[in-house]
Protein backbone atom coordinates (compact mmCIF):
# COMPACT_ATOMS: atom_id res chain seq x y z
CA UNK A 1 0.00 0.00 0.00
CA UNK A 2 1.26 3.49 -0.94
CA UNK A 3 -0.10 6.92 0.10
CA UNK A 4 0.57 10.49 -1.51
CA UNK A 5 -0.84 12.92 -0.37
CA UNK A 6 -0.31 16.40 -1.60
CA UNK A 7 -0.85 20.05 0.02
CA UNK A 8 -2.71 22.61 -2.63
CA UNK A 9 -0.37 26.10 -2.68
CA UNK A 10 -2.34 28.28 -4.53
CA UNK A 11 -5.41 28.49 -2.94
CA UNK A 12 -6.30 32.42 -2.47
CA UNK A 13 -7.43 34.10 0.95
CA UNK A 14 -10.43 32.73 1.64
CA UNK A 15 -13.85 35.37 2.31
CA UNK A 16 -17.27 35.12 3.27
CA UNK A 17 -19.39 33.33 0.69
CA UNK A 18 -16.65 32.20 -1.35
CA UNK A 19 -17.71 28.80 -3.37
CA UNK A 20 -15.09 27.13 -1.64
CA UNK A 21 -15.37 23.64 -4.09
CA UNK A 22 -15.07 26.02 -6.71
CA UNK A 23 -11.37 28.01 -5.28
CA UNK A 24 -10.31 24.43 -4.35
CA UNK A 25 -11.06 23.09 -7.95
CA UNK A 26 -9.12 26.20 -9.80
CA UNK A 27 -5.75 25.60 -7.32
CA UNK A 28 -5.75 21.54 -8.34
CA UNK A 29 -6.30 22.65 -12.00
CA UNK A 30 -3.94 25.25 -11.93
CA UNK A 31 -1.12 23.24 -9.97
CA UNK A 32 -2.11 20.18 -11.93
CA UNK A 33 -3.57 17.79 -9.38
CA UNK A 34 -6.98 15.48 -10.53
CA UNK A 35 -10.08 15.51 -7.96
CA UNK A 36 -11.51 12.19 -8.83
CA UNK A 37 -13.24 9.72 -6.88
CA UNK A 38 -9.97 8.39 -5.78
CA UNK A 39 -8.99 11.48 -3.75
CA UNK A 40 -9.39 12.21 0.10
CA UNK A 41 -9.65 15.86 0.37
CA UNK A 42 -8.82 17.12 3.74
CA UNK A 43 -9.72 20.92 4.75
CA UNK A 44 -8.32 22.90 7.73
CA UNK A 45 -11.51 24.20 9.52
CA UNK A 46 -10.68 27.78 9.62
CA UNK A 47 -10.95 28.23 5.92
CA UNK A 48 -14.49 26.63 5.97
CA UNK A 49 -15.32 29.05 8.82
CA UNK A 50 -14.31 31.56 6.89
CA UNK A 51 -16.40 30.82 3.44
CA UNK A 52 -19.50 29.87 5.40
CA UNK A 53 -19.39 33.51 7.71
CA UNK A 54 -18.56 31.91 10.36
CA UNK A 55 -16.27 34.22 11.97
CA UNK A 56 -17.46 37.07 14.74
CA UNK A 57 -17.01 40.56 15.23
CA UNK A 58 -15.59 40.44 19.14
CA UNK A 59 -17.20 44.67 19.31
CA UNK A 60 -20.44 43.19 19.19
CA UNK A 61 -20.29 40.56 22.26
CA UNK A 62 -22.15 41.42 26.03
CA UNK A 63 -19.15 40.00 28.17
CA UNK A 64 -20.82 38.25 31.29
CA UNK A 65 -19.39 38.64 34.89
CA UNK A 66 -17.78 34.65 34.64
CA UNK A 67 -16.17 35.60 31.46
CA UNK A 68 -15.09 38.71 32.65
CA UNK A 69 -13.57 37.42 36.08
CA UNK A 70 -12.02 34.22 34.03
CA UNK A 71 -10.57 36.87 31.95
CA UNK A 72 -9.13 39.29 34.22
CA UNK A 73 -7.09 36.39 36.14
CA UNK A 74 -5.98 34.90 33.11
CA UNK A 75 -4.76 37.93 30.93
CA UNK A 76 -7.30 36.96 28.41
CA UNK A 77 -9.67 38.56 25.88
CA UNK A 78 -12.42 38.58 27.71
CA UNK A 79 -14.66 38.94 24.27
CA UNK A 80 -12.99 35.83 23.22
CA UNK A 81 -14.15 33.99 26.87
CA UNK A 82 -17.67 34.93 26.12
CA UNK A 83 -17.50 33.68 22.90
CA UNK A 84 -16.31 30.56 24.11
CA UNK A 85 -19.30 29.97 26.25
CA UNK A 86 -21.52 31.20 23.72
CA UNK A 87 -20.49 27.82 22.22
CA UNK A 88 -20.22 25.88 24.75
CA UNK A 89 -23.02 23.85 26.06
CA UNK A 90 -21.04 21.94 28.72
CA UNK A 91 -17.52 23.13 30.66
CA UNK A 92 -15.19 20.22 31.14
CA UNK A 93 -12.36 22.06 32.31
CA UNK A 94 -11.81 25.58 33.34
CA UNK A 95 -8.36 25.42 35.19
CA UNK A 96 -5.08 27.15 35.15
CA UNK A 97 -6.51 29.47 32.19
CA UNK A 98 -7.24 26.46 30.39
CA UNK A 99 -10.91 26.48 29.17
CA UNK A 100 -12.32 23.15 27.47
CA UNK A 101 -15.39 22.62 26.24
CA UNK A 102 -18.18 20.93 24.40
CA UNK A 103 -19.65 22.36 21.61
CA UNK A 104 -23.21 22.01 20.36
CA UNK A 105 -21.97 19.85 18.37
CA UNK A 106 -20.69 17.43 20.69
CA UNK A 107 -16.84 18.08 20.01
CA UNK A 108 -14.63 18.04 23.09
CA UNK A 109 -12.47 20.85 22.50
CA UNK A 110 -9.89 23.66 23.87
CA UNK A 111 -11.88 27.03 23.40
CA UNK A 112 -14.83 25.22 22.18
CA UNK A 113 -13.04 25.48 18.75
CA UNK A 114 -12.72 29.40 18.55
CA UNK A 115 -9.51 30.62 17.43
CA UNK A 116 -8.08 34.40 15.91
CA UNK A 117 -5.21 32.44 14.14
CA UNK A 118 -5.00 33.27 10.37
CA UNK A 119 -7.90 36.17 11.07
CA UNK A 120 -7.64 39.11 9.73
CA UNK A 121 -7.90 41.99 12.85
CA UNK A 122 -7.72 41.40 16.76
CA UNK A 123 -11.41 42.21 16.87
CA UNK A 124 -12.73 38.81 14.86
CA UNK A 125 -12.25 35.40 15.73
CA UNK A 126 -13.90 32.22 13.74
CA UNK A 127 -16.05 29.45 15.16
CA UNK A 128 -16.56 26.32 13.91
CA UNK A 129 -18.80 25.61 11.03
CA UNK A 130 -22.25 25.03 12.53
CA UNK A 131 -22.92 21.47 10.65
CA UNK A 132 -19.01 20.56 9.47
CA UNK A 133 -20.75 17.30 8.02
CA UNK A 134 -22.86 18.64 5.67
CA UNK A 135 -19.61 21.45 4.89
CA UNK A 136 -18.10 17.92 4.01
CA UNK A 137 -20.82 16.77 2.24
CA UNK A 138 -21.29 19.85 0.09
CA UNK A 139 -17.39 20.12 -0.86
CA UNK A 140 -17.60 16.77 -2.04
CA UNK A 141 -20.85 17.14 -3.83
CA UNK A 142 -19.27 20.22 -5.81
CA UNK A 143 -15.37 18.44 -6.57
CA UNK A 144 -16.60 15.01 -6.78
CA UNK A 145 -14.19 13.49 -4.84
CA UNK A 146 -14.58 10.03 -2.89
CA UNK A 147 -14.37 11.47 0.27
CA UNK A 148 -14.03 15.12 2.38
CA UNK A 149 -12.46 15.88 5.86
CA UNK A 150 -12.92 19.34 7.43
CA UNK A 151 -9.63 19.28 10.23
CA UNK A 152 -9.10 21.02 13.50
CA UNK A 153 -6.20 20.96 15.74
CA UNK A 154 -7.32 19.58 18.91
CA UNK A 155 -4.42 19.40 21.96
CA UNK A 156 -5.09 15.78 23.88
CA UNK A 157 -5.00 15.00 27.63
CA UNK A 158 -1.41 13.66 28.54
CA UNK A 159 0.08 14.27 25.40
CA UNK A 160 2.12 17.31 24.83
CA UNK A 161 1.26 19.14 21.31
CA UNK A 162 -1.60 19.39 18.68
CA UNK A 163 -2.57 16.85 16.58
CA UNK A 164 -5.19 17.27 13.53
CA UNK A 165 -8.65 15.73 14.31
CA UNK A 166 -11.89 15.28 11.87
CA UNK A 167 -14.59 17.15 12.98
CA UNK A 168 -16.66 16.64 9.49
CA UNK A 169 -16.66 13.85 6.86
CA UNK A 170 -18.50 12.81 3.79
CA UNK A 171 -18.21 9.94 1.73
CA UNK A 172 -16.81 7.41 4.08
CA UNK A 173 -17.22 5.76 7.67
CA UNK A 174 -14.71 7.66 9.91
CA UNK A 175 -14.40 4.08 12.10
CA UNK A 176 -12.48 1.83 10.49
CA UNK A 177 -14.32 -1.57 13.15
CA UNK A 178 -11.63 -4.99 12.77
CA UNK A 179 -14.04 -6.45 15.41
CA UNK A 180 -14.45 -9.98 14.76
CA UNK A 181 -11.75 -10.05 12.13
CA UNK A 182 -8.82 -11.97 13.05
CA UNK A 183 -4.76 -11.36 13.44
CA UNK A 184 -2.23 -13.46 11.96
CA UNK A 185 -2.46 -15.98 14.41
CA UNK A 186 -6.31 -17.00 14.43
CA UNK A 187 -6.73 -14.28 17.51
CA UNK A 188 -9.81 -12.49 17.29
CA UNK A 189 -9.51 -9.02 17.62
CA UNK A 190 -11.55 -8.14 20.54
CA UNK A 191 -11.51 -4.20 20.56
CA UNK A 192 -10.08 -2.36 17.88
CA UNK A 193 -11.46 -0.04 16.11
CA UNK A 194 -9.50 2.28 13.99
CA UNK A 195 -10.15 6.30 13.81
CA UNK A 196 -9.09 6.49 10.26
CA UNK A 197 -10.42 9.98 9.71
CA UNK A 198 -8.53 11.11 12.24
CA UNK A 199 -5.38 9.26 11.03
CA UNK A 200 -5.89 10.26 7.74
CA UNK A 201 -6.87 14.22 9.45
CA UNK A 202 -3.12 13.83 11.24
CA UNK A 203 -1.60 12.98 7.97
CA UNK A 204 -2.87 16.06 6.14
CA UNK A 205 -2.05 18.21 8.88
CA UNK A 206 1.16 17.55 8.28
CA UNK A 207 1.03 19.12 5.61
CA UNK A 208 -1.08 22.28 6.89
CA UNK A 209 1.76 24.64 8.37
CA UNK A 210 0.02 26.26 11.08
CA UNK A 211 1.15 29.94 9.85
CA UNK A 212 -1.18 29.14 7.32
CA UNK A 213 -1.10 28.97 3.32
CA UNK A 214 -1.68 25.39 2.20
CA UNK A 215 -5.18 24.79 4.21
CA UNK A 216 -6.85 21.96 1.25
CA UNK A 217 -4.64 18.55 0.99
CA UNK A 218 -5.13 15.96 -1.36
CA UNK A 219 -4.82 11.79 -0.35
CA UNK A 220 -4.58 9.73 -3.08
CA UNK A 221 -4.25 6.06 -2.55
CA UNK A 222 -6.30 5.44 0.77
CA UNK A 223 -8.28 2.38 0.15
CA UNK A 224 -12.00 4.11 0.74
CA UNK A 225 -15.16 2.21 0.99
CA UNK A 226 -17.45 4.44 0.31
CA UNK A 227 -20.27 5.24 2.58
CA UNK A 228 -22.12 8.57 4.15
CA UNK A 229 -20.46 9.01 7.25
CA UNK A 230 -20.54 11.56 9.69
CA UNK A 231 -17.63 12.79 12.09
CA UNK A 232 -20.28 12.44 15.16
CA UNK A 233 -19.66 8.51 15.11
CA UNK A 234 -15.89 9.99 16.63
CA UNK A 235 -17.81 11.69 19.65
CA UNK A 236 -17.90 9.10 22.60
CA UNK A 237 -21.29 8.36 23.70
CA UNK A 238 -21.25 10.28 27.54
CA UNK A 239 -22.09 6.77 29.16
CA UNK A 240 -18.80 5.37 27.66
CA UNK A 241 -16.88 8.42 28.38
CA UNK A 242 -14.74 7.98 31.87
CA UNK A 243 -13.33 11.58 31.50
CA UNK A 244 -16.39 13.64 31.61
CA UNK B 1 5.11 19.93 -0.31
CA UNK B 2 4.20 16.48 -1.29
CA UNK B 3 4.48 13.23 0.99
CA UNK B 4 4.94 9.81 -0.05
CA UNK B 5 4.10 7.19 2.33
CA UNK B 6 4.65 3.08 2.14
CA UNK B 7 4.33 0.18 3.86
CA UNK B 8 6.91 -2.73 3.62
CA UNK B 9 4.86 -6.20 2.63
CA UNK B 10 7.44 -8.48 2.91
CA UNK B 11 8.38 -8.31 6.66
CA UNK B 12 9.02 -12.31 8.24
CA UNK B 13 7.34 -12.53 10.99
CA UNK B 14 9.61 -11.35 13.98
CA UNK B 15 11.14 -13.25 16.82
CA UNK B 16 13.35 -12.52 19.59
CA UNK B 17 16.78 -11.25 18.93
CA UNK B 18 15.97 -10.80 14.92
CA UNK B 19 18.43 -8.20 13.98
CA UNK B 20 15.00 -5.44 12.40
CA UNK B 21 17.37 -3.39 11.42
CA UNK B 22 18.42 -6.06 8.93
CA UNK B 23 15.21 -7.91 8.38
CA UNK B 24 14.00 -4.61 7.71
CA UNK B 25 17.22 -3.50 5.27
CA UNK B 26 16.50 -7.03 3.52
CA UNK B 27 12.26 -6.37 2.96
CA UNK B 28 13.23 -2.87 1.11
CA UNK B 29 16.06 -4.20 -1.16
CA UNK B 30 12.91 -6.71 -1.82
CA UNK B 31 10.61 -3.95 -2.85
CA UNK B 32 13.07 -1.78 -3.93
CA UNK B 33 12.73 0.66 -1.29
CA UNK B 34 15.62 2.71 -0.94
CA UNK B 35 16.25 3.70 2.86
CA UNK B 36 18.36 7.05 3.30
CA UNK B 37 18.57 10.19 5.29
CA UNK B 38 15.61 11.48 3.74
CA UNK B 39 13.31 8.73 4.86
CA UNK B 40 11.20 8.92 8.32
CA UNK B 41 10.80 5.29 8.77
CA UNK B 42 7.78 4.00 11.18
CA UNK B 43 7.38 0.64 12.85
CA UNK B 44 5.18 -0.77 14.74
CA UNK B 45 5.86 -1.13 18.93
CA UNK B 46 4.84 -5.08 18.61
CA UNK B 47 7.43 -6.19 16.20
CA UNK B 48 10.46 -4.02 18.30
CA UNK B 49 8.66 -5.94 21.43
CA UNK B 50 9.28 -9.30 19.65
CA UNK B 51 12.48 -8.63 18.66
CA UNK B 52 13.64 -7.76 21.97
CA UNK B 53 12.23 -10.40 23.98
CA UNK B 54 9.39 -8.20 25.28
CA UNK B 55 6.85 -10.93 25.38
CA UNK B 56 5.85 -12.66 28.88
CA UNK B 57 4.95 -16.01 29.73
CA UNK B 58 1.51 -15.17 31.39
CA UNK B 59 1.85 -18.81 32.95
CA UNK B 60 4.46 -17.32 35.12
CA UNK B 61 2.79 -14.75 36.62
CA UNK B 62 1.85 -14.49 40.52
CA UNK B 63 -1.98 -13.21 40.31
CA UNK B 64 -2.41 -10.36 43.14
CA UNK B 65 -5.60 -10.32 44.98
CA UNK B 66 -6.39 -7.00 43.36
CA UNK B 67 -5.73 -8.31 39.80
CA UNK B 68 -7.72 -11.26 40.54
CA UNK B 69 -10.88 -9.52 41.62
CA UNK B 70 -10.84 -7.01 38.78
CA UNK B 71 -10.05 -10.03 36.54
CA UNK B 72 -13.27 -11.81 37.82
CA UNK B 73 -15.82 -8.65 38.12
CA UNK B 74 -14.82 -8.05 33.89
CA UNK B 75 -13.98 -11.35 32.89
CA UNK B 76 -10.68 -10.49 32.00
CA UNK B 77 -7.36 -12.60 32.05
CA UNK B 78 -6.35 -11.99 36.05
CA UNK B 79 -2.84 -12.77 34.61
CA UNK B 80 -3.16 -10.30 32.07
CA UNK B 81 -4.54 -7.47 34.28
CA UNK B 82 -1.47 -8.75 36.94
CA UNK B 83 1.04 -8.01 34.17
CA UNK B 84 -0.63 -4.21 33.31
CA UNK B 85 -0.17 -3.77 37.20
CA UNK B 86 3.60 -4.64 37.03
CA UNK B 87 4.25 -2.36 34.18
CA UNK B 88 2.42 0.35 35.51
CA UNK B 89 3.37 3.15 38.10
CA UNK B 90 0.13 4.78 38.66
CA UNK B 91 -3.69 3.87 37.65
CA UNK B 92 -4.58 6.77 36.23
CA UNK B 93 -8.65 5.48 35.41
CA UNK B 94 -9.64 1.94 36.96
CA UNK B 95 -13.28 1.65 35.83
CA UNK B 96 -16.51 -0.26 33.68
CA UNK B 97 -13.40 -2.48 32.67
CA UNK B 98 -10.92 -0.54 31.71
CA UNK B 99 -7.14 0.22 32.86
CA UNK B 100 -5.69 3.20 31.75
CA UNK B 101 -2.08 3.46 33.63
CA UNK B 102 1.48 5.34 33.27
CA UNK B 103 3.68 3.41 32.64
CA UNK B 104 7.31 3.01 33.63
CA UNK B 105 8.58 5.54 30.97
CA UNK B 106 5.39 8.11 31.48
CA UNK B 107 3.48 6.85 28.66
CA UNK B 108 -0.71 7.20 29.69
CA UNK B 109 -2.44 4.36 28.40
CA UNK B 110 -4.70 1.58 28.04
CA UNK B 111 -3.41 -1.40 29.84
CA UNK B 112 0.19 0.02 29.88
CA UNK B 113 0.67 -1.13 26.79
CA UNK B 114 0.10 -4.97 27.50
CA UNK B 115 -0.73 -6.49 24.22
CA UNK B 116 -1.76 -9.87 23.09
CA UNK B 117 -2.43 -8.85 19.39
CA UNK B 118 -0.60 -10.58 16.95
CA UNK B 119 1.28 -12.68 19.43
CA UNK B 120 1.17 -16.44 19.23
CA UNK B 121 -0.22 -18.33 21.57
CA UNK B 122 -3.01 -17.41 24.51
CA UNK B 123 -0.31 -17.69 26.98
CA UNK B 124 1.56 -14.92 25.92
CA UNK B 125 1.55 -10.79 25.95
CA UNK B 126 3.84 -7.88 24.33
CA UNK B 127 4.75 -5.73 26.96
CA UNK B 128 6.37 -1.84 25.53
CA UNK B 129 9.60 -2.00 24.74
CA UNK B 130 11.50 -1.05 28.26
CA UNK B 131 13.36 2.57 26.00
CA UNK B 132 11.70 2.78 22.80
CA UNK B 133 13.73 6.12 22.46
CA UNK B 134 17.08 3.59 22.34
CA UNK B 135 14.74 1.02 20.32
CA UNK B 136 14.50 3.90 17.66
CA UNK B 137 17.94 5.10 17.89
CA UNK B 138 19.24 1.73 17.35
CA UNK B 139 17.00 1.43 14.50
CA UNK B 140 18.37 4.36 13.05
CA UNK B 141 22.13 3.86 13.18
CA UNK B 142 21.38 0.20 11.79
CA UNK B 143 19.51 1.65 8.78
CA UNK B 144 21.00 4.93 8.05
CA UNK B 145 17.48 6.69 7.83
CA UNK B 146 16.64 10.23 8.73
CA UNK B 147 14.40 9.27 11.24
CA UNK B 148 12.87 6.70 13.49
CA UNK B 149 9.27 6.29 14.96
CA UNK B 150 8.38 3.40 17.02
CA UNK B 151 4.77 3.42 16.89
CA UNK B 152 1.78 2.28 18.81
CA UNK B 153 -2.03 2.62 18.77
CA UNK B 154 -3.78 4.48 21.64
CA UNK B 155 -7.38 5.56 22.47
CA UNK B 156 -8.07 8.87 23.22
CA UNK B 157 -10.44 10.34 25.90
CA UNK B 158 -13.52 11.90 24.41
CA UNK B 159 -13.42 10.68 20.61
CA UNK B 160 -14.01 7.23 19.64
CA UNK B 161 -11.19 4.39 17.95
CA UNK B 162 -7.78 4.30 18.30
CA UNK B 163 -5.27 6.08 16.50
CA UNK B 164 -0.81 5.90 16.23
CA UNK B 165 1.34 7.56 18.42
CA UNK B 166 5.01 8.05 18.88
CA UNK B 167 6.10 6.24 21.76
CA UNK B 168 10.00 6.58 20.69
CA UNK B 169 11.63 8.47 18.32
CA UNK B 170 15.24 9.17 16.61
CA UNK B 171 16.36 11.69 14.48
CA UNK B 172 14.16 14.96 15.13
CA UNK B 173 12.59 16.67 17.43
CA UNK B 174 8.72 14.90 18.23
CA UNK B 175 7.06 18.49 18.62
CA UNK B 176 7.15 21.37 15.92
CA UNK B 177 7.17 24.58 17.83
CA UNK B 178 5.44 27.62 16.20
CA UNK B 179 5.86 29.90 19.23
CA UNK B 180 6.81 33.14 17.94
CA UNK B 181 6.42 32.67 14.52
CA UNK B 182 3.47 34.64 12.73
CA UNK B 183 0.44 33.67 10.91
CA UNK B 184 -0.26 35.23 7.54
CA UNK B 185 -1.69 38.74 9.05
CA UNK B 186 1.74 39.07 10.95
CA UNK B 187 -0.07 38.03 13.96
CA UNK B 188 2.06 35.85 16.78
CA UNK B 189 0.84 32.52 16.77
CA UNK B 190 0.60 32.45 20.48
CA UNK B 191 0.49 28.60 21.70
CA UNK B 192 1.08 26.33 18.53
CA UNK B 193 2.99 23.75 19.16
CA UNK B 194 2.31 20.58 16.68
CA UNK B 195 3.09 17.29 17.94
CA UNK B 196 4.27 16.35 14.48
CA UNK B 197 5.90 12.70 15.73
CA UNK B 198 2.19 11.81 16.39
CA UNK B 199 0.97 12.91 12.91
CA UNK B 200 3.72 10.89 11.30
CA UNK B 201 2.80 8.11 13.34
CA UNK B 202 -1.17 8.52 12.50
CA UNK B 203 0.13 8.85 8.88
CA UNK B 204 1.84 5.84 9.02
CA UNK B 205 -0.92 3.91 10.78
CA UNK B 206 -3.29 3.98 7.70
CA UNK B 207 -0.93 1.57 6.17
CA UNK B 208 -0.25 -0.81 9.20
CA UNK B 209 -3.79 -3.12 8.95
CA UNK B 210 -3.98 -3.84 12.76
CA UNK B 211 -4.66 -7.91 11.51
CA UNK B 212 -0.82 -7.81 11.09
CA UNK B 213 1.88 -8.03 7.88
CA UNK B 214 2.49 -4.18 7.49
CA UNK B 215 4.64 -3.22 10.67
CA UNK B 216 7.07 -0.70 8.95
CA UNK B 217 6.76 2.05 7.05
CA UNK B 218 8.35 4.63 4.75
CA UNK B 219 7.57 7.98 4.55
CA UNK B 220 9.38 10.16 2.19
CA UNK B 221 9.19 14.07 1.55
CA UNK B 222 8.85 15.27 5.24
CA UNK B 223 10.90 18.35 5.88
CA UNK B 224 13.01 16.56 8.97
CA UNK B 225 15.12 19.07 11.02
CA UNK B 226 17.58 16.74 12.16
CA UNK B 227 17.77 16.64 16.31
CA UNK B 228 18.18 13.94 18.82
CA UNK B 229 14.88 14.08 19.71
CA UNK B 230 13.00 11.97 22.54
CA UNK B 231 9.56 10.95 22.86
CA UNK B 232 9.58 12.03 26.47
CA UNK B 233 8.92 15.24 25.06
CA UNK B 234 5.07 14.30 24.56
CA UNK B 235 4.34 13.53 27.79
CA UNK B 236 3.04 16.38 29.43
CA UNK B 237 4.42 17.37 32.66
CA UNK B 238 2.46 16.45 35.65
CA UNK B 239 2.36 20.10 36.95
CA UNK B 240 0.75 20.77 33.50
CA UNK B 241 -1.25 18.18 33.26
CA UNK B 242 -5.15 18.86 34.07
CA UNK B 243 -6.72 15.18 33.87
CA UNK B 244 -4.02 13.57 35.82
Amino acid sequence: MRLEIVALSTLPEVRRGDDLALLIRQAAADEGQLIDSSVVLAVAQKIVSKAEGAVVDLREIQVSALARSWASEWTKDERLIELIFAHSRRIVKMDRGVLIAETATGLVCANAGVDQSNVQGVDFATVLPSDPDASARLLRAGLGCGAVIITDSFGRPWREGLVDVAIGVAGFDPLDDHRGRTDRHGRQLASTIIAVADQLAAAAGLLMPKAGGCPAVLIRGFPLRPAEGSARSLQRKPEQDLFR
